[in-house]
């Protein structure tokens, strides 16, 4: 029999750029505002059509300063409209965004910024002091300050504001560029001890906006007001600013103030409809609540109806029944920055409907389903796919056109990515017939502190380096507030005695930040071991549970 | 100065591909349900496990009867469980699905069934009289007919529920594919009086989806129940079947009855949270609840917060308020099979939070704001932009990943599109300062009836070859029921009379269907001209507006 002749699609081949999206809320959204909290915690006002001017002039100084398609420019900033301007400004002149962690210790910071070999620099006045801390170890070959302080910024440095108000951009042009190349990158902490690398794509972070303004998810429009406290050099603030721009929604920034007592001020000023954060920060925010609830019920008042997505750790029930008592419910989502990050929601399904209290809290408190273009599956040990009963577990695995199929100028390697090609998240889960995800044990030996990884096996090494330690391992163990703190079980070399402040002079030497190092220190004889001789790590979480 | 390494994006290269969405639905939504309406009037419930179940059946089926990647399958259905299997099913197998329009007269879909080259065709069997005027014109090489009156089909064709019964998709492979590859097509009529197909990829498919679904347009969640009345033959039925199945809305078909009392049957059984329609169906459906509240106000009740999305023909504002008395918002959408359609909504934009009644409804009665991945222009007749002033007006152009770039085997004319590589819409507008669209006119001389095109120039010329026909214009006029009715203007050759009942003859064995003849004659002396001797169509509509 014969087919008929071959058919083409007749759709034009018009690339996905994110600089449509900032041309649309020019064009749509100008009289819409971007509010950010300054240092000295007053507020500074912008319009969108201020940022899009504002934005395109960035990107103008940047090809004045002599960038070139793909040359990465870092940020070192705080959650403001300078971070949203870089973060479409920089795409726009061809360059690649490079938000840099300011939780990272200073050499931390120096060896991300030398592997990817970030050209110019983008820093808030008030972390200068940080900088400072590693410039010499980088090759910036040029440094904006932003005076996001106030004031005018007098060093050797270029002043932010001078430059844009110095640059002409009626005539810019957006950079040509295919949807394949990148507009961001953001590095990823590792068992291995050295951070990776990940880059995104206008592709990429297009199609990952697009699902995540989704109804079910951040359901985003552009009456919303969105309040994003998770770190816009955290996965890109989970993709929430070109979500707001896209729709045209209100966002509100809160800049360097993110204690529950500034949040809760922020809140009033301009009531958020969607807040995005980490479950430390959310903890503190009810707790202050609560308390000021008691001594001074007129204080704060929670937005009504806010929807809040909390993420970047697992959300306990407690949390999520602490807000609801407020009336704001709390959706969980689960991703990496491997994953731009948004892989799976826990948000009510239609079949939940009718669903006790217990039930709809014991599903809130689940990672939730895959969001669509996210394909999930749960491999077992013996690399086959385990059913979606609820019982059987494996390793979570994730492909998709926003999963990082390999890292910056790294090789890839076995233990990240399956042969087929998919990403190994390194967390162990089971999945229901809802599709619900149950994340239940970590494979990857990380410790999950207030939103920021600390490695076990780069503080083991290090602390195994001290002339007094035979052996240490280092686990995670449960914690109210940070949601894990590590703790370094040792064993001293004969002779030796325990001096944990002298370990944690030693660890800061070695290039940890302080708040990565173990609140606790317990001597054993010896470190128990699996039958293949590896560090039995569960065993040593069950001897000290918290 | 140096630019650093070259720096490529690290997202895996994974296919957008309507199978996802499928999948996913058969993974994630198994209990949630698709509803039809038979010819009986009776409701048939399936889940999405059984669609999915279904769907892979038809896909092997088809793969089975020779079906061969690129092959058209044609359809000829109503709204029902089954059109949707074949919209995911026919693509599945490496098809790709053309929907034929059951509303066109024997003759047009016969010329267009052997344009496409459709190789299968499924069909109702409440339509098998329709298809047996044109079968033998045809070259279909197998006939699926769909038993959906619930009778088993006996004749010589293949009867769907049996083909799907007798095939095991155990083991099911979907066809091979690029996203760019088609899924499925759609004529359009034209001006030059032949249709022309457009294929839509799955790269478009998907695109168009997940803009469909966002906060301000669909706003689709789970927990949606939708009644699409937009038919399944019009531009996808504006693609909400591919949302309904990504995010796992329910759905509810009308199948054939769109009178207004079956549809508010329909809404009583299962109540909609959003309904999709033309505004001459909408107009119907509120007059008929209307007059029923005097007489009988306990027969039917309209959903408490049902959106809707109306389209397809400019939404008057009178029609916007009668249904607002209800409590229900209707949101206006506009677009052509040339974008898939989705191009602009009329939504309430954060800035008119504050706007009077009389001003809501004056932007609810415009066509709206263009949503994302589309740009849009204004170009005068110099080939300018029009300043987005709410005044300039010009032909509305469009680009983006899911608008046509050319149409199936016919050569680029300029008049379609501009030479930068635009779609010429031929719909002339001013755009406000909000993005919102006006059509002010209407360059093609079509009519637009009850949501289906008529073609003047068609009429024309099939009247000037009658006899007693000298000159023959057709224009639109206004009318309430069907937005616009042709009328014929004749000038008559010397001694002959006005015969309109032979004239409706002679364009019925031309063709037409019945609803596409004109519905009034007028006698004129002369038609008249434009300076460059074209008929001046604006005198005519002056000298008969309704």
């Amino acid at each position: 029999m014969m087919s008929n002749s071959p058919m083409v699609s007749t759709m034009m081949p018009v690339h996905l750029s994110i600089n449509h999206f900032l041309e649309r809320a020019g064009l749509l959204f100008g009289t819409n505002e971007v509010i950010s909290r300054r240092p000295d915690k007053s507020y500074i006002h912008h319009t969108y059509a201020d940022i899009y001017k504002r934005t395109r002039q960035l990107a103008q100084a940047l090809t004045d300063l002599g960038l070139n398609k793909g040359d990465r420019v870092a940020t070192l900033c705080w959650n403001h409209h300078v971070h949203l301007e870089s973060y479409f400004g920089i795409p726009a002149a061809g360059g690649v965004m490079h938000t840099l962690n300011l939780r990272l210790s200073a050499d931390e910071i120096a060896w991300i910024a030398n592997d990817a070999q970030d050209r110019f620099l983008i820093v808030d006045d008030v972390l200068l002091p940080l900088l400072n801390q590693f410039k010499d170890k980088c090759r910036f070959e040029h440094i904006i300050v932003v005076p996001f302080s106030g004031q005018v910024h007098t060093g050797p440095e270029l002043d932010y504001e001078s430059l844009l108000s110095q640059t002409d951009a009626t005539h810019f042009q957006y950079a040509d560029h295919h949807e394949d190349d990148p507009v961001s990158m953001c590095y990823t902490s590792g068992t291995t001890g050295k951070p990776k690398g990940v880059v995104y794509s206008h592709r990429s972070t297009v199609l990952h906006t697009l699902v995540g303004c989704l109804g079910d998810f951040w359901s985003l429009k552009s009456t919303d007001v969105v309040f994003p406290v998770t770190p816009m050099f955290h996965a890109n603030s989970w993709g929430i600013p070109y979500g707001a721009m896209m729709m045209g929604a209100k966002l509100v920034f809160p800049g360097p103030h993110l204690h529950p007592e500034d949040l809760l001020d922020c809140m009033q000023y301009a009531p958020p409809s969607l807040a995005l954060g980490v479950p430390t920060i959310w903890m503190g925010l009810i707790q202050t609540y609560e308390a000021a609830l008691q001594t001074q019920p007129d204080r704060w008042r929670l937005p009504k109806g806010m929807r809040s997505l909390v993420g970047g750790a697992a959300v306990p029930e407690a949390l999520i029944r602490a807000f609801d008592k407020h009336g704001i419910w709390i959706m969980q989502g689960w991703g990496m920055t491997e994953t731009s990050p948004l892989c799976t929601v826990s948000y009510p399904k239609s079949e939940f409907a009718d669903a006790s209290e217990q039930e709809k809290f014991r599903r809130a408190a689940m990672a939730g389903a895959p969001v669509p273009l996210v394909d999930l599956r749960i491999r077992d040990d013996h690399g086959h796919n385990a059913a979606w009963d609820g019982q059987q577990v494996g390793e979570i695995q994730v492909r998709g056109p926003f999963i990082t199929g390999s890292y910056h100028q790294v090789p890839v390697e076995a233990d990240k990515f399956s042969d087929d090609g998919w990403l190994r998240t390194g967390d162990v889960a089971s999945v229901d017939a809802s599709g619900f995800v149950r994340i239940t044990d970590r494979t990857k030996d990380l410790i999950k502190s207030g939103g920021e990884w600390i490695s076990s096996v780069d503080l083991e090494n290090a602390l195994m380096a001290h002339p007094s330690i035979a052996e240490a391992a280092v686990v995670a163990i449960p914690d109210i507030k940070w949601s894990e703190r590590p703790l370094a079980c040792v064993v001293l070399k004969p002779g030796a005695a325990l001096d944990t402040q002298a370990l944690a002079n030693h660890l800061q030497h070695m290039g940890f930040a302080k708040w990565q190092l173990p609140d606790r220190y317990e001597l054993l004889d010896q470190i128990p071991r699996t039958s293949t001789g590896k560090f039995y790590k569960l065993k040593l979480r069950e001897m000290f549970p918290a």
